[in-house]
């Protein structure tokens, strides 16, 4: 496999440099990690920062601006950053009123970043965490104790990126952030692995028939394999494990998010989508939110997840307003 | 390859429908056709139509909505629309200040486009058009006459969309549609074939260690194939086309694309995004908009375009105006 790169080590800085470039009315990078911060940091409202390994583009650099993070933290691909890299994010916004991490849950993240958390303690800064773990289809994984965090993650972004716009507290942002993740979950497949960029080569192969179910974005294990069947029963099958662990309510409202893993075209993603609003519709579910497009990647795999979150008025609102990142913007 | 689809034969429409379906408050597909329309159509205003075959998403049913496109015709895969699809859209929207269509410059698209202009005319509705081809690879190639239309199309779309909505004349917008074409210059290159549904097959091969340079949107054949570079030294090659072509004045302002051909990951994108801002800055060019991601697209293929629209004020001011579609928003 071919890749439009330079060297290896370069990948991620040259990456945020791209970002910074191309979007500089948005962001900037930071002077000398690689961490993505808004062109103004403001260090009167609760920052929002995360990140994680890179890899995942958009995520998390493309979330960054108004309405949802103030930074994000870019590790090695597939690599936890370091906890000073996140003790540095912390460090640049300085927030006179506090900082949330959102962490997904991957072992090492978690570790870092809450190291991080104790750095930045030390300098009085006030620093709390939330970790997201949304994707149902396993409990525990190679990589993770308890359920990982994929791509539902952005949702959290977007809610309690846009109560912290309004002025609320650390204490505030921390709970609708939470209430978030308490109302998410999804699920994701792939049909082969991806191309990590250290050796050129796939990460795994699946055989021609076949694909990976529960899938992580690292091309992590899922729950077992099985023979490829069209992309209405892939995503029926995938549906229904979000209604069974969400047990809805007939009329319950509900964002929904068709999210690409890098090389699935949007042909086929829409396609997809157009199943799930079917789905939703059968199941009398109201969607308010439907999100379908590349949001956290696993480079450039081929397969989708599904995210479904229920929604309450807070969230409903929240979600609906304004954002304007380089990867997600909702226009008033 | 492995695809997520239904039916072959289905592709499309249920593709329309996902579009539909995701982007409500936006968007709409037409009842009968292969149709994508603003949720609500406005007939006072120049109405601005687009399309061509499908498998270049979002082109062009991810632009239709609040200041770009009214209206897309979505053809077969690679396949222009038939006169009647064309012609259906125009009625669907009757606009009383008249249509103009946007035509990337393939044969089949501008016959089929014009004979839809011809059909209108029978029901007195004013239709005019634009040929768009900014593809400065090749002077003639496979499917066209003349130079073809590939992502500079949507900087077309964006600046006589913010036009229209302003409430100007279809001489008007046609005007400044034809002063982006003619201020307009793109290049491509691509790494590998893509998949075509139909048989599940790529389009072609490129060897291991090769690429191909100056490759239309279809795979059609580009200008030579030559051994893989860094993605800094393809940039270059690729941007020194551009500054050829255009022989910019210093200090000339300009939009930006990096245009991923669905298979190139965002990160290698945002890589190309550096080198390209490098150079502009290099050239004393001022950036005014830059634009990075997947706008059209080839199915799955790896590769990706550069285009540079050289800019004067009413562009300029054009391309910032508010625009809510599903592919590309401006918040103002």
């Amino acid at each position: 496999m071919k890749k439009l790169i330079n060297k290896v080590e370069n990948i991620v800085e040259e990456m945020c440099l791209g970002i910074a470039a191309s979007h500089s009315d948005l962001v900037k990078k930071h002077p000398t990690h690689n961490i993505i911060l808004r062109a103004k940091t403001n260090s009167k409202k609760v920052a929002l920062i995360s990140g994680g390994g890179s890899g995942h583009e958009p995520a998390h650099g493309g979330f960054v601006g108004e309405g949802m993070l103030d930074a994000a933290v870019a590790g090695e691909i597939f690599t936890s950053p370091t906890p000073d890299m996140v003790y540095e994010a912390i460090k640049a916004i300085s927030s006179q009123k506090g900082t949330l991490l959102v962490i997904k849950n991957y072992t090492g993240d978690v570790l870092n970043f809450e190291m991080a958390k104790d750095m930045a303690a030390m300098d009085d800064l006030e620093v709390d965490y939330v970790v997201v773990n949304d994707d149902i289809a396993l409990e525990n994984s190679e990589y993770t104790i308890g359920k990982r965090g994929i791509a539902g993650t952005i949702f959290v972004h977007k809610i309690a990126g846009a109560l912290a716009e309004t002025g609320a507290s650390l204490a505030e942002v921390k709970k609708v952030a939470q209430k978030v993740i308490d109302n998410l979950a999804s699920y994701g497949m792939s049909l082969d692995g991806c191309t990590i960029p250290a050796n050129g080569k796939k990460s795994f192969e699946i055989g021609q028939g076949e694909v990976e179910i529960g899938l992580g974005i690292h091309g992590e294990k899922g729950t077992h394999r099985e023979s490829l069947k069209t992309a209405d029963q892939h995503t029926e099958q995938l549906f229904n494990f979000l209604l069974k662990h969400h047990n809805p309510k007939k009329g319950q409202k509900v964002a929904l998010m068709v999210n690409g893993l890098g090389a699935t075209p949007l042909m086929e993603q829409y396609i997809i989508a157009r199943k799930v609003s079917e789905l939703a519709k059968k199941h009398q579910l109201e969607v308010v939110d439907f999100q379908v497009g590349n949001f956290m990647t696993s480079i450039d795999m081929p397969g989708f997840s599904l995210t479904m979150l229920l929604l309450d008025k807070e969230m409903e609102s929240l979600l609906k307003a304004k954002a304007n990142t380089p990867a997600l913007k909702v226009v008033k």
